[in-house]
């Protein structure tokens, strides 16, 4: 059961060695993804051209693949990448984002599954609930459910793929098909802020990149981010200032932060 | 005629709401859109894909396209969605940016609108110029006129198209053909801010989600986003802090906020 | 040899005519970027479209190429800015984003310094070893080297190509291939947030736009750079603040501010 000791021996090795991170990720979000790992400690690489992905997932620690801004020449390269990251032994980590709310991005994130297993799906209730075939309404990108009412479909759908399945929402929920970790740590201001979700996603392959137990790493990134969101809370006056804070935060987070603060308990 | 009272009401539905605004924009400015749209309450998603923009417009309120980095496939995607919105009933909203600046993008522009009529075209003066044929000069994408002159150009493009042109500036004005708007809100400091003509273009999209007539969507999102400018100055240092404090006061701003600093007049 | 007042002589320059500077960037910086050319006083603008690329390098004062996020019709894309730019005799600037990292990065680079000699390539440490066949190894996007590791290289760069070399680091390092100049201001804190580098690049193409030396342009927007980031880490808490503060510094920077902290020597 990951906690505040695992948490905070991943984050210092985060910091120590400053993992790369290979991410194929979406428009909107690039630049807010690169800084959330930077300001972690990780280091971001972005590249998508067929000509480079291999070798990028090659010199990587962890691979992300993030759906958001989806077109036919991303995907096939987003397929090379996992192909690779299966091949190379290294983990990768899915966001299904706005599954559900068109076809491409349901069966894209399926479909990518079955090239190889990711370490990880980190999404939100709608998400996880259109990945396991239920119904297929998300509002756009946003969820219109709460995690509780993914909880099932979590679990079926870790089991089913065999990766840990991370469920963002006000009370994140991290299962691999038989255990279960709650962390009820964040903010409902988050939401407000474009890619909140997509960092908390990159940050799941930060831990992944340096620790192999998928449960631990995806818990301990939930963990990061909603505490880090906390923080910024602190000195926010809304969502633009949230989102700067929210990087200084996570730049700043100590030991002693952690053990005030974190929410993480099993079951 | 628009006033405090007809925004404060369409405000409060947007907050109340959250409609799905569908962007298909440029790369600069998705992610300052879509914070914007979340900071103002509306829900925000990004999607340029042939295989999926039927689907997002057909969930969406409103389809906002914005011309600000072109190419061949993403101006197939943007006739699409016009042509579902357009299928479907669904106000669209254009952005041209750069129009003038080169061929291709007055010549889109121009084509999209022929697809189907916009809600309402917002540009500055030397885009609107252009596309009513006047001299093409533009400073790459910054407008080198007052709005004022264009003026003429917006009355005759409005009544050519039978849509609403929202020319921003120092003052903004909102035309359908015949009515005539003014906007005195907002701050000298918000062109030297990237992406803020997007905003405006995409929270004009939130409004048109939800109120039939364009005109006074049109005049309420130039409202809000000078009167946001506006509280933003008074805690901005420069061009980087209003950019976020922008965001909050997009957030934050009240009735009474409204009552006290809408400068909007007839004529 | 550069100093204090050919950098504010410059600066008052930029602020007046607000340079117009064309950008075929990546996905990651393209707000950033742009937001840094508006606070320093120049004019952006963003296309990568063939349809469009020589219209708008043709209205330029200056192109800027950078590879962060290649892809095929990008480089081509990049190719056409090069051979207009150079038979319109206006200035480019290259920023080899990952070069050693992936190949075609690497050859991209090289392949468009044979179209035309750039006036400035400005990298860090690993990529100017690697365009000079060093030792491939960047850890994807960032430095694993001191600029002063690269001096050789840059030398020998800059004198085969017939360019000025701009290595960024804790002390950046500008030649000519003979002459030679260090700016030694900056922060730690500056390579924690991403795109910073990108944005030296950009103003390096703002400088290269109003002075035809290429040496002072490129020491000029190294010093502006460095000194900016000092003023920032007044105001800021971590990484996320940092980003902001910068935009507000580039944007108030004043000729006391640039006699008091200038670090620039010869040698």
């Amino acid at each position: 059961m990951p906690n505040a000791e695992t948490l905070c021996r991943d984050l210092a090795r985060i910091r120590a060695v400053a993992p790369l991170v290979h991410n194929i990720t979406n428009f909107v979000v690039m630049n807010s993804t690169a800084n959330a790992l930077l300001a972690l400690g990780a280091s971001p690489v972005m590249a998508h051209a067929a000509e480079e992905v291999d070798e990028m997932t090659g010199i990587a620690k962890a691979v992300v693949i993030n759906i958001g801004t989806l077109s036919a020449p991303w995907i096939e390269a987003m397929r090379m990448a996992v192909r690779s990251a299966a091949a190379l032994g290294k983990p990768w980590v899915l966001d299904p984002v706005g599954a559900g709310a068109s076809r491409v991005r349901t069966e894209t994130s399926l479909a990518l599954t079955r090239v190889a297993p990711p370490a990880v799906i980190r999404g939100n209730a709608s998400e996880i609930l259109a990945l396991r075939g239920g119904e297929a309404g998300t509002k756009g990108v946003a969820s219109i459910h709460a995690s509780e009412a993914a909880l099932g479909a979590a679990k079926a759908l870790a089991s089913a793929i065999g990766c840990v399945v991370s469920v963002s929402g006000e009370v994140d929920l991290i299962t691999d098909g038989n255990a279960l970790i709650r962390v009820a740590n964040g903010h409902p201001l988050m939401p407000r802020v474009t890619g909140l979700g997509c960092a908390a996603t990159a940050i799941t392959g930060a831990f992944a990149a340096i620790n192999p137990d998928p449960l631990e790493a995806a818990a301990h990134a939930m963990s990061i981010m909603g505490m880090a969101g906390e923080m910024a809370m602190e000195k926010a006056a809304g969502p633009g200032t949230l989102q700067l804070h929210f990087l200084d935060a996570l730049y700043a987070i100590s030991e002693a932060d952690i053990a005030r603060r974190l929410r993480m308990s099993a079951g």
